[in-house]
């Protein structure tokens, strides 16, 4: 089964009220020097293999579905096995 | 600025209502075939340069603040200047 990633982050103009949070509860805890922006990641199973088109059918999918296009942008990538070894 | 990408994702075995629930949704909206999970992503700018200590900080942080390690699995990884290069 072959997976393809989608990352979803809030664009850099854009306020990020999570991980400004985040942010500041990392310095509250000790850990200074770490300034963090959040986002979303999903990770999607598809039936068959990858083609371009089908990795344009998930881009249109992102832009639709998974992504807010107004204050968010997207990438979408192929994970090879190689990426979900060194992810384990 | 160095940048270290953490992804939190939940365990296998961990139902993943969000996921079910865009799932669901691409296939009511036409595109068949897809199964999703969904975690978060990280996106940390370390002050200074990103050393074997430096992310095993970054590891320990992932661990008490931005996973929950009961029900999620986290990567925590350098983002070289190409990965960032890739994602624009």
């Amino acid at each position: 089964m072959a997976r393809v990633v989608v990352d979803v982050m809030p664009k850099p103009e854009i306020l990020d009220p999570q991980g400004k949070a985040v942010t500041g509860a990392l310095q509250r805890l000790g850990f200074d020097g770490l300034t963090v922006r959040q986002g979303k990641r999903f990770e999607i199973e598809v039936d068959g293999d990858v083609t371009e088109d089908r990795l344009e059918e998930i881009r249109k999918a992102a832009d639709t579905l998974l992504a807010n296009t107004v204050i968010e942008s997207f990438t979408v990538r192929e994970e090879t096995v190689a990426d979900q070894a060194a992810n384990r």
